[in-house]
């Protein structure tokens, strides 16, 4: 079916440049490939959808569906003949026509009955957007089990939570793990809600008005839709339904060429899922930073390595999902422009969208699928968070101590004591505890060793764990329900 | 409480660049004023809640709720000293606390009691948010109503629909409304959720364990929470359940200092809301280019005054509205680049997320008030459509020629049949239907009566009204509902 | 070198959902093939540079650069292994070192001696930039010539100007043209710029010290540069001046790991070409929107074709130069963000560049092929020009009645009146001059005749000759010069 | 001149969500009262220009001077008024007009003469533009001298580079700062140019022809531009010749309404200035982490205060600076969008342009002071940084081990023998010097002594010393002509 033509692309790309998606589901979920069956998928249920109608024999159905095979056509060949009608449905239809043709000369003519490029791209890509989101959720599921047992098994951890990238007090690397994990369970319960009512077929005909749709109706099954109200707006029900039923995807109200909250809110999800991960990963790298040591990430044969430095282990799953984070909001961005869609189609707006929604969904799943990697292999070093959390010689539980003085001393002085105690320490290298038992103002108050035991870190983590039992609770429920 | 000191502000704000919001309820509801106001009211409902939960007294909980008003501190002055901490709350607890005391010196240290710059600043715009989004659905309400009412009316107007900016088929007026309602229900539909379930008091203390609040209440209510791990769960759930209750918020599962998905919620609502109406306002501007003619901008004294040309009237409303849709994008952008929050509070990431998220709920109230405003003035002019229709000389029903003539001439004839009659109409500005009727195929076939009588656009609409139909419907429902 | 393994990809990607720049020449130059074959050019630039140097034996450098061809690797695996460092050039720089092996094995220990990945991939990039660049200027002189052309015919063609989509007051198609023309000199200056001196070579090795360049130095060539001061001077400047001179880059001033002017730079130059371009489309769709109907897209073998009416003609390359305006501000933002590069080597905004700016260089590439065509082709229909400007019956000169009467009349009488005879000309349907000939306050004043030769909209086209001749004049030396 | 309307606003905007540009100068020089000013000023300059080529009487323009200073004003009426028109000048014209009628009658009707509001606002915000840049270079110039000195005085400080948040090599705090200062100088260098040569002034009239001043100056001073077509060539030069002399802004070519290469370049500079300084300040906060403490940021009373926790000193002037670098890239995008500026003037996209272009302006200059502060105030810690390098026992040198052994040992043998030796060291906490030493393969070529020299980081500092030198140069250099 192909040939010898100028611009034939000797060497098509292949996620070089995107390492983070090289080799994972999602990116054969949305590679050229994919995006051609599914519109090959798209026109094949609109052929079976109208014959179960009684507008298209069921034999043509039966026809396009069989050549509905994305393996027949040559992929550069449409992507090339693309350029004329400034979109791949066109001239694939033609394609795709010849290739019924061959088998069944009479079917042929019903390929695309009374329909439009732009139900069938749309209705393609969100079949595309539909298998990819299954694999994200599963990606994002792995990561939830991951993250769920490192909440559990650290629940009672203690680690220095960080705040402006200073030592703040003290928290536990449960709760840590648990912010991670509700960040999922967020992106997941959005993500599956679009994935499950919010991806419908498109189905307009030329400009919304189905009028092509019904039109052949009328002059092939002319009993059921004879131009009667009831007729018209039955199959006017009825056709999107059944495409929706052959396709798995949702069934639309009515046409949305110009109404794109389809596309705005899976951008959305995508977008929550891949900066979600992104503090996962930001996390992971601010952990492992040489003098904090408190993480490593998954050890692999090669990973991490550096082509100078032989002794360097790098964060380099961390590197990939943050690369990820990056891009989305631009790409979301740039939907959300496109989402002002003039006329009963736009001329350039639309156009934008397909590469973009591609790239989205195909960076989100490398991360999920990277995150997952990364959550269960992740290993935690007890003994650092604890090393480090004594660092600042009990500077990290000054909050309690002012606020255990102030019944004593009044909420200012004991702020002020503190605040004055804080400064010698550090500036003198001495114990906080220390210092402040050699305050005059708490003579016969709190002796050191009191002072000793407030100033322990992992006496002061608050309702870390409650809130990591909270964040696990909804982590059951999720996988119950889900 | 204020006083002459350098870098005091003379002339601040006002909206003169961002006319699409000045003067409108959003506008002030956003303010700096308003902002104030709500850090003041998150400050005196912590106190109030702390103070049920035996936390607080409640006399100093009453003085600290006395002292919450905007009106008695001066705003340029804790925005200058906002620098210091890189926070505005910082400056304004001792503000706030100067001012107790004032009144009740006892009082004075219970003000932000085991709280966080955070917890005080998040819950307030969240609270900002709540009452933007009130204003915003208010005014998404009478746009649909607007829109409801044009789409019923026109449910049978037939205009062109126009394709990358070529008439294509016809459509009618009402499905036009129809899909800009849809928009705006679809948009009102997420904000409302949003405004209902996704807007969290945000508490945490320090660094999100609420060991502060949990300390202080430990002192001041031993009875109560005790540091058993009964009373440290009841707590952590009855503080913010409290504060919610207070404020008229949503309870948060967890504190999010770095899980930021009521944002990213309530960002995406925003963008879908102000692309939406985009929508609608660049449809208007089209419809109502000079060479089209069919709709044009409500009138009012001066409105779409020009400054060089006395007999223009510009569609002004729609180029406010379309101003703010070009804006939202990059700031949605700006937030979900913001959402990879790390640490336990990011140091920058957090602090970009203000102006921003406050930028787009003024833009897209504004953007909601003009959209109003315009839906409700819109003048529709049939007459034109109608002329309009006629342009191409039946080009616009091309697409139902040829489906009507491919029973008797085959498919692939019939479309090549017509489009060479369709070349030959427009080279020599003949009717279509008289290019067919001369056309010796058709011999026998198709009188020109009959031709022109498929060539009426007003009889080619396909499900046009059934599609309006369902779109008010849904109108209908929501607004039972709503 | 290629294997069956899992994860293999069967049918990569070809730029099907990406029309703008399938097929065209910068595709091909920022394909993965290219990109490859640019990593394996910095190789080999750096082994002959080092080999200049007296740092690697000349038979190495010669057999590095025979083995630096693209065709003798595998993209897909070089792509996949890529997931394990983060970027693929660990992965590859071991394959070219087997490969350098099996001819020369102890060439291959000089392979990458001393370097960095960022060092390679960084002046990869920057090469392929320059080649895609070199394309992207020639498309945009095409296109300028072309505009020019259409600027100088149309010197004098009146045409009606519009100002938020109403009919403002004359100006002229060469004047039209000529803004198009501006624009694209702007950005073909702006990108000459940048690709004559802003793409340097990267080279700083593991951490921009070039200690490992220097140690390499110091053992393989110790006369040279022994460690002395002089010696590490003349080295760190000899190195990267000569494999600049090599690649045919910028020599940088030092690494630029972190401070990523240079795709700041590049970014800009591409955003400003792709935007321009644009606005040259967005008005070619305004002006052939069926209605107005003053210009036509170049006709060809089934351009702008549509799926649905055999007889629509949609302007598609204007559609797809669109697309690309559409996609550019997100990318650059994307590269905007991650130029925030900490440490010595960021861990997620380095590789959130790759794919970005390969993804900037192409849509730009193709939008500027596209627009060559678009403007080549482009047919402008003079007469159509002219009915519209009578569309208005003289409003749209009314600015310079009001200018002319206002003499005898005063400012603000002369404007009053002229927008009262225009309303009522507006609303009665005739002719502004007839309008103002019946007003009394013009009686002995100015005739009708008058008045209507006041009205000729090709009378009142201001300077637009004089600003078209200034832009030409431009166009001439930039020709000489550029 | 103001009243009591509805609408009005009690409480604006003062920069309470914004600290970053709280009390700056930039703020001042972009605010609304700054920004009402310019439009004065432009409006003023035009009529001298006008009056100095005889098309405007010299007393009027006078008056109109006299009448052009902002306090006359009320900027909330403006503000308000502003939505009738879409934009804030139509109202302002008739407030001007009306102030200088107060004054002198006849005066009143040479405002804005032959002009248009976009005129009048482009200028007005080139005008805003220039003074802001002005301030931001001083800042960068500020910021550059003090890391100019940081620099050179840290020329030979040795501290761990770090790629991947990993120990890499080991490089000095002096090309740190040099980095930083670099792309400061390319920022300062960029942003000069187009302070130079790249603010233009608008004018172009109704839609760019300039007709309608060319009509005024014809009926005003026909002497001069008695419709010849030299005249006419001469005035279309004259008149913004003169009105850039009297602004100190650049002359345009040619009108730019549409062609809004100004706006994007000074976007690009700004985005430019605003990553660059907030690498600077991201490498800070890393630097000053709890575990690194590297730097400190200056100290002041208040500076980085925690509401929560008495002993915290917050980064807090990086967090500032971050902030505005978080905001830039999204600004800038919706400039890029808004840069496809259709007709000859578009619907919106201009009127988008405004709010953003400030807002750039202003956290730019924000950032530009305080990072001017920051840079005058940080303090280095040398100890610390050599206390860092040690961390690794050696393993930040490994990559030199690698490069000084192969020649004994061959490349490949020397890697792997390091790397080898590198995971024993990390595993067992053991100097990788004595590590190697205890190797048999290096048994009689190095003994531990010599290992323990070549593991001495400061001594593997490549050129480091060698780069400070030629970015301090390029600061000299930039210092005498910038």
């Amino acid at each position: 079916m192909t040939g010898d033509r100028p611009g034939w692309d000797p060497a098509p790309d292949t996620g070089l440049l995107s390492p983070v998606r090289a080799g994972t589901a999602a990116e054969a979920a949305t590679g050229d490939l994919a995006v051609l069956q599914a519109v090959l998928d798209a026109e094949a249920a609109l052929a079976r959808a109208q014959a179960r109608l009684g507008a298209v024999p069921a034999a043509a159905a039966e026809a396009v569906t069989a050549a509905a095979r994305a393996e027949l056509y040559d992929l550069r060949e449409v992507a090339v003949r693309a350029r004329a009608a400034a979109n791949p449905v066109v001239a694939l239809v033609r394609m795709l026509a010849e290739e019924v043709a061959r088998k069944d000369p009479q079917a042929a003519s019903y390929v695309h009955q009374g329909s439009t490029s732009q139900d069938v791209l749309d209705t393609a890509l969100m079949l595309v957007a539909a298998r990819t989101a299954d694999l994200v959720l599963a990606d994002l599921d792995r990561t939830a089990t991951a993250l769920a047992a490192l909440a559990l098994r650290h629940r009672g951890t203690p680690m220095a939570a960080r705040t402006l990238g200073q030592h703040a007090v003290p928290t536990t690397f449960g709760l840590k793990a648990a912010g991670w994990l509700q960040a999922v369970l967020d992106a997941g319960e959005r993500l599956r809600r679009v994935r499950e009512e919010g991806l419908p077929v498109q189905l307009g005909g030329a400009a919304g008005t189905l009028a092509g749709y019904l039109e052949y109706a009328r002059l092939n099954a002319p009993a059921g839709t004879a131009g009667t109200a009831e007729g018209t707006a039955a199959y006017a029900q009825g056709l999107p339904s059944a495409v929706a039923a052959e396709l798995g995807l949702a069934e639309p109200l009515v046409p949305w060429h110009t109404v794109r909250t389809p596309l705005a809110d899976l951008a959305a999800a995508l977008s929550l899922t891949a900066t979600g991960l992104g503090t996962f990963a930001a996390d992971v790298q601010l952990l492992s930073r040489t003098e904090t040591a408190e993480v490593t990430e998954p050890a692999a044969a090669g990973r991490g390595a550096s082509s100078a430095m032989p002794h360097k282990r790098n964060p380099a799953l961390a590197a990939l999902i943050r690369s990820a984070a990056y891009q989305l909001p631009g790409l979301v961005s740039t939907l959300a422009h496109a989402a002002v869609a003039d006329d009963e189609r736009p001329a350039g707006a639309w156009h934008a969208e397909w590469e973009p929604l591609r790239t989205a969904l195909r960076l989100t799943g490398g991360a999920a699928a990277t995150a997952a990697e990364l959550a269960e292999g992740l290993t935690v070093h007890p003994d650092r968070m604890r090393a480090n959390l004594e660092l600042t010689g009990g500077l990290v539980v000054s909050e309690r101590l002012a606020a255990v003085l102030s019944p004593d001393l009044g909420r200012a002085a004991a702020r002020d004591l503190v605040a004055a105690a804080s400064a010698r320490a550090a500036a003198g290298g001495r114990h906080l505890a220390d210092e402040l038992a050699a305050s005059p103002a708490l003579a016969g108050l709190h002796g050191p060793r009191s002072l000793h035991e407030l100033c322990d870190p992992a006496q002061y983590t608050g309702a870390a764990a409650v809130l990591v039992d909270r964040v696990l609770h909804r982590f059951r429920v999720t996988r119950r329900c889900g």
